[in-house]
């Protein structure tokens, strides 16, 4: 397994980012057998010195240049010819990789793999899978960020493919596929939701038809479709939300020395709830639908982020999940075809 | 003031509604004059009798069927001529009482009262708009489930009743409003907001601009504009989500004697986030736009959300945020005309 690490791009700096590496690297001994470090060499050597780490395995690219998140995605990936994650990306499209990780602008990681690695045959646009952990459950959001106008295949296509991410990397071995609506009738929603559902429910998944937000976090749906501007704003409130009610729960049970004190005794109960949300456990979120594996980390990834993204991508580099979703989308093609024929499903060949 | 209650469709029956009825007229001896009880007379009467509520304020009239959650709306509404949810608001439309409350059917209650009280001037769609706590302030987020096709001046129209909602009824002097999208920069999201965004620059709100997901509990807008799909979608994932962590807190504190004994004294402190959190203390969402004051109560309301969704219907009667509406709207149409002079700006006169 050969992965590439675009280091720049992320708030913290590129140490960060390497000790992360480090990290992945003593944890996987066997399956990495090949880091490549994309980035500004002086500075990749500086933190490869202060963190002491050296490995047979890295080999360092240099890239002069750094799509920040002020970068307009589009013209930035034109423009920026040699920046570390154009250089990242184009290791993984001349095969010289399996896959590639980024903490940089999603805008301009969609914008380059999409140009350089081109979508899978079978799917038109590429969407972000992010894992969501529940109480009882994680769920797969997805598109949430890519594609912010949907067309009813797309949701089709991020139905089978967040079905093939949640069985074989998350391990639910026939994961609930739920259209994310405003109510649970066939008929609920906007034209694209009706529509989607129509297609949905003629493929071979576990459909279980329209989700309502209740539902997210109350274990009855493992994989929420939804077009993109949706699901950015879902994971964007459930953020935000989580955070205000953590940053509520420190307000109260510190207002006076009772409450202190019972906080004091109950700490690991709430350090667990922490934990049991903590979206670094999944490091980053897939692009799916990408002819190669590119996972996006959050800006603000940190070494445990980084080291669980290079292990979860191996894992689908592994799991050979791209594979599995071009089988899957042909058949649902197919039966799309069959449902209706005559009629085209739009699934580019 | 003169307040019309449906007290048929709650899920916890007629007698929970009347006891929410009860307690408004005791708080409220001098502002509400009439009360019209709307519903099935019997179990009005057998209501009245178990709460030994007796006030010479109060009205009972009957009607004969019922707009249940299944039914659908547009339908229902035709067919069920009868219903207490029509009867209600037609005493609005009649100019016999001046508001009207209901725990029924959003969408019908959307559909009876579009038809029978009309949108106001200067309104294309009615909004829900649904008061939302967070730690350090309140938002309004509409629409929140009335409209789930928007178009770009509809979401003008909710940027002004949202921003006279929040200043008459909630008490914020110059309302921060944002359009809700998936970035900052004016050129992000889909059509819909990127015209929006257009649009509401140019009249006279207190517009920040375009708003994510993390900034709506983070005390950095108090009017959340957005289509009904997406406001919809957004505020049923955050009562799931704050559900789901409050169970995990229950679940994570009672799993051993020590954390038992912390949460036991930290108690008045997880009370407090839940009341801090509490959906109940505005006891229901207004339909703006509409010719006449309509409130609908959540289905599951209790006493307390019955009291304060009186409480706050008459607040709103009393301000006559229906006539500053008008006036903004106005004014906000007027703007818009002089910067694109020629543009129909699609306000119906």
């Amino acid at each position: 397994m050969r992965i590439v690490v675009d280091v720049m791009g992320g708030d913290h700096g590129c140490g960060v980012v390497i000790e992360g590496v480090r990290r992945a690297l003593d944890a996987d001994k066997k399956n990495l057998t090949a880091l490549f470090l994309v980035g500004n060499q002086e500075e990749i050597q500086a933190a490869l010195r202060s963190t002491g780490l050296r490995d047979e395995r890295l080999q360092v690219v240099h890239a002069s240049e750094v799509m920040t998140m002020e970068d307009k995605p589009t013209a930035a990936f034109r423009k920026k010819k040699d920046s570390s994650m154009s250089r990242a990306i184009e290791l993984v499209g001349d095969g010289k990789a399996d896959a590639v990780i980024s903490l940089g602008n999603t805008g301009g990681i969609l914008a380059a793999a999409t140009v350089m690695l081109r979508p899978l045959p079978g799917v038109e646009r590429a969407g972000i899978a992010t894992v969501i952990p529940g109480p009882d459950n994680q769920f797969v959001l997805l598109d949430s960020g890519a594609n912010s106008e949907c067309k009813p295949i797309h949701l089709l296509q991020y139905a089978v493919m967040g079905s093939v991410y949640s069985r074989e990397i998350l391990g639910y071995k026939k994961p609930r596929v739920g259209l994310l609506n405003v109510g649970t009738e066939e008929t609920k929603g906007n034209e694209l939701t009706q529509e989607a559902f129509k297609l949905c429910k003629e493929i071979d998944i576990n459909f279980i038809g329209n989700v309502e937000g209740y539902d997210l976090f109350a274990n009855r749906v493992d994989v929420v479709v939804c077009d993109g501007f949706v699901g950015n704003v879902v994971l964007k409130t459930c953020e935000g939300l989580a955070g205000a009610m953590i940053t509520m729960l420190k307000q109260e049970l510190s207002r006076n020395p009772k409450r202190k004190l019972g906080a004091y005794l109950a700490q690991n109960g709430l350090r667990a709830i922490k934990r049991r949300m903590d979206p670094e456990a999944y490091g980053g979120a897939p692009l799916l639908g990408l002819n190669g594996s590119v996972m996006k980390c959050h800006g603000s990834a940190k070494e445990r982020s980084i080291m669980n993204a290079i292990r979860i991508t191996t894992e689908a580099v592994q799991h050979q999940i791209n594979q599995t979703i071009c089988e899957e989308l042909k058949r649902a093609t197919a039966r799309l075809a069959a449902a209706k024929p005559g009629t085209p499903t739009s699934v580019a060949a």
